[in-house]
């Protein structure tokens, strides 16, 4: 069973809701009924792949009976050219689905082919690169599973499943110790508390008040790798801010164990695909 | 009243749903009850702005009482460090709705800066700039919202309300011409017939058929220029593929009304802004 | 594959809720279990027919296992008496489906008999019947389908798939002439046109400015002769307002290209049907 | 407060959506901004009036702020050119959701004008004229107060707040006997039974089951006038089948309770109106 | 088929989001893929089992393809260490399932298990035990159904099917014959008129203005029995408050015909089983 | 503001659909419109109170003009007799309210009182109530919310938002060692990792492993307390299984750090209260 959940359907039929509308006035009017076809999806770039179930998902929603054969998985390294998978079925569905199938293919393939460059800039160091919650409203399943294949971590889904505490908690319950006090009471015990520090002396203050992990905000290469002196282990510590494809070498060698990166899932370029079409013959 | 419709609320509760799901955690656990705020919004860099509507509604749907001063409008053109709105209300509502408002907020106005960038390379010339259905999936309406604030076009909003003749189509009537009669006896007469060709003689075939708009998809510059005489104002001329920053000023010089751009809406980077939020003292 | 699309979807589901509730209670409490039927769908008067695959997916709603052998077709003149259909399985579900499909059912061949006289009337003219967006609240895509098989032509679907400038637009925009500017300015290029007018005064003006279809509404006989050929062919003509089936003959023989009516929608009789159900003995 | 339910807030909704699609093209491009406009809701023929509420719900689901003044209310004959309602506020959401808001109200109107009728006719007879479930799809509670409001009794609303044994019931259960011992023992004690029955050997059947109400399906008058006698009380008795304006009256002398008609909800004749917009001048 | 109907359905996927959310990450992240299992579900206490089809559909809208092997049925009353059940297919639906699906079982088989508890009671006597609409909100329908199953009777299922009088209508109506009569002519002819009252004056009240039950509520036992007297067949009579395992049967043995118990629904404990699963070994 | 989520409101609005469905027939029959009201929420056994907020939220899902006066507060302890709030406004949305309100406050105010029992137990312990995943379907919030009203504290809300790696995972994975490795690298880094054992030897394991969390299940007092010296501070201890009022001291006095108890939410009984309602006399 691929990972499926009840999310990431809606998202799906809320896209061709939008594309769909009341009909597909061109197809409606100028297709012969019932033809059938096959159709070619093919990479018109190099990228990481992924999204290859929701590619075939979203076609489902529209018929059950198309067919797929995927020539290459989710996560594979794959060049301008290449066949990434045959579909065959109902033209008429095919010419439905098209776009809105491959605007999912092509953003997150868009993101994992991103991640997967952050990735490989920090390899040989400790540290993971994570994702953010900047992602593209009511996406954030798609681009989170993107930042997966392409090599990366996911940082939190949402304001759910982590305690991040920022300056405004820490100013609301008068310092970081109260506030990690409070999470630690009221919160469910199976989450990690985070602190966002900007400065030497917030590390200090957050080691003392017993976190989990400790966000480096925007801080400078000598700062962060005292920080992670000062931490020692410690805690976990994550650095955030100002990270680029020619920065996050030099951040990674700090020490740090996570590097989070908006870019990844609010700027990535999409991914370049077409969608080949053969009508049947009779 | 701003413009508002109902898969505008909709995506909105959906994205905050998404990250707020059975609560903010931190939030709650550390925030002083009933505390009150105010916020800054910022500019980070350049940009045209573009969703401010939207980043208010979101705010909105958790807490009603929450009042907005809005220095600056969407499609003016703002600098880094510019105030952009000054926010007021509850605290627990504005650290919730934070990072969903600002998600809609970066990407309308990544989106409206890029628009507005090739409607510059476009001027003084007859070509509008458009854009496509490469939308990220559930957030078409916001992406051609932006598109319109940057100063471009929108061409057909889905399937519904435009006829757009393919290959396939094509494929699939015979022909040219009985692919556009087709589309011209069963359509609404409301809607323009619009056929994509490839090459010269597609335009003479199309021309011959009396379609409304002839797509000229990744044709050569030559090829455009000739296609736009042998059109002869007959028909509306719309170019597509390969068009880039740097290519768009080259392509509006042959003459064609518009030229549509995928890149609009699939790859542009997120706008930067922060919102600086200060907690109000007693 | 037939045309399907989720608002269609959407409306049968809605329309089986309300009418079972939390539960058919005679059917629960009075049938055998797992009891099998047949049952006959009956034309009860002369009809085109229209909703035959509505009918069936309504039942499919409940229960996917019922199947069905279709005697006749969308769009196909029936006589009383004659069996349309005949449906076999879960006599449960057949009770449970059969007022919500029938309702579906009789309200679209309703709609296509009544448009097919219509339709009938102006044969031989250059006319095409249109219906008009006085739709049952909730069923224009159905509303809007039976037109289409009973031989009229879809206006647009929707305030979103059509210009159409009225009189309170043009007060608005200062005259005919800054609305349709306007309108050619900001709406998608796909989109045609419309403006209504009351009078040749109206014809010309709107004439000059360039419209695609200008409205007739509510004009005499004599004055639409006249419009017709003051348009002489520089735009399509759409008349509307009083038209029955005793005056659309003298409007079509006026030479207009299209006459909307609302009557297709708003007061078609309902067709009249029976479902003959049998139960399967032991 | 008005009588309100989540179903007809629902249906308003879907009403609006379908219409207002990704938006109103045309009022968008053209309207002035922010410009407001008073707007009389004119009756165009004599009627009984039903769907006030539901009409000023439909605009204040696009704009809370529009002011409605009533000059007559639900269940009022009123005549053709009488000003049945005057509105004030902002003349985009006027002019959006001006179609659907008239599109319940006619229906509504046009069915509670012909269950007038109906109940006229059976003025001074001990019969009372009952809707049925052959209501337009998703819109039942509207149709069932449209009749109330023209003078009519709903029947049950669905299949979950009556029980209606009907011939399938009978032979699925062995005999009238069976199936209504069936149901007083496994349905709530608050539904009344009912059966439906074809001819005086079906009402003695009945009777000696003990049912609450007895429906007498398609019987003619003579048949009706001695079922009348037979039952003595001891039932209530419901006449359905081949009512129309020219026999209800005849129907009712046969001294039944309820008379049930079809033709109410699935033909009646939407009723007329018409809004007359003014822009307010500045 | 099993009695099915969409708000079961819907309270199964709500259920099942609440559960996953984004997705089980233990589960996602330690199983080895595509592994299938068996698993057993096994009683861990005496009762009378109810929910099996909603335990299997629970399992369903994550994955199609497990299948089910029913060792018991619902109504059956079982013993502590039998297996009800056996279940086979992905491991990781039914990990992912198996919470949400138990949740619903040992509440539907609590309520049915203490309904029985209550119908034992009264056995030999002419009471039936009823639920009220003392339930989990939004599991009405689920909690019915388990009484149903232990042997009880269901009361009205929401406010409207059934009418019930309470001393808030009475006292808005003037009287109870005022307002039974309004209901008389208001309310569609298929529902009962129930009445409640709190002493034998109600009583004789209530059966002067015809009601159909007499609602009997917090009366002792010596006015019970006279109240049973008085009514004396002339309406049904109904007891309600108060009642306990230690009390129903006196109550019963006063000839009342129904019992409404609170408890059934608000206060039943939960039964106790284990879902045993056993990984395929390769 | 107070704690609110969009699952909160879905719940309610549900709740209130399943009893109001079509509409309250009494109350529409039978009450005088317009009529006003006074309403006093009174306990009628002593409780810790939780669902005020609830409570209010849907009766305003029926009337925005129901006002409040609170007398009590959540968390409070309130005796039998007691009035709790004190509530104006439309009669007819008093009464249609009435039941749904009651039922979420109920059932919260049983849960918090219920564990609440549980907490003076452990008091003088270092051990914490927990609650479960064993909610009532759709209601895990307010059963949530009602446990840390009752002073527990809460367990992970579902499978997203916690890691609890069971005996089924450890096979999949092969060992513990290798299941915490592989939620240690996939897993947000915010959530921390739980290792379910029964007996001493998968503790050692665990803490071989470096879980953060062990959670023994259903082991002897004596192994619990073995289990908490071996754990010596290096991981949070969580006992579970066969917890009761009778038992729970005795496991806090091993020193475990959480007891879960499963009992909270799927057998607590409901609190009793009742809505004495006052018309307002004209």
């Amino acid at each position: 069973m691929n990972e499926i959940n009840f999310m990431m359907e809606r998202a799906i039929r809320t896209a061709l809701e939008e594309d769909l509308g009341p009909g597909d006035v061109t197809t409606q009017a100028v297709l012969a009924h019932d033809q059938s076809g096959t159709a070619y999806l093919i990479a018109r770039e190099g990228m990481i792949l992924a999204g290859m179930h929701v590619f075939e998902l979203t076609f489902r929603e529209i018929c059950r009976d198309i067919t797929f054969q995927r020539a290459c998985r989710d996560g594979e390294s794959i060049s301008s050219g290449q066949v990434v998978s045959t579909m065959h079925g109902s033209l008429e569905a095919i010419l439905k689905g098209e776009r809105t199938a491959l605007n999912f293919l092509q953003r997150m393939s868009g993101i994992a082919t991103l991640t997967h460059r952050y990735v490989e800039k920090v390899k040989g160091t400790r540290a993971e690169i994570l994702d953010t919650r900047k992602t593209a409203p009511g996406l954030r399943w798609f681009d989170k599973y993107a930042v997966r294949t392409g090599g990366g971590r996911n940082h939190r889904f949402g304001l759910f499943d982590g305690v991040l505490i920022k300056d405004n908690h820490i100013a609301s319950a008068g310092s970081i110790k109260r506030a990690v006090e409070a999470a630690g009471e009221r919160v469910t015990h199976t989450l990690a508390v985070e602190v966002e520090v900007e400065d030497l002396a917030g590390v200090e203050e957050a080691l003392m008040a017993g976190v989990d992990i400790i966000l480096l905000d925007n801080m400078p290469l000598e700062a962060l790798k005292k920080a992670v002196e000062l931490v020692d282990g410690a805690a976990k510590v994550e650095a955030s801010g100002g990270v680029s494809l020619k920065t996050v070498e030099d951040i990674a060698k700090t020490g740090v164990d996570f590097i989070s990166v908006g870019e990844l899932t609010h700027s990535a370029k999409a991914a370049d695909f077409s969608l080949k079409i053969e009508p049947l013959s009779d």
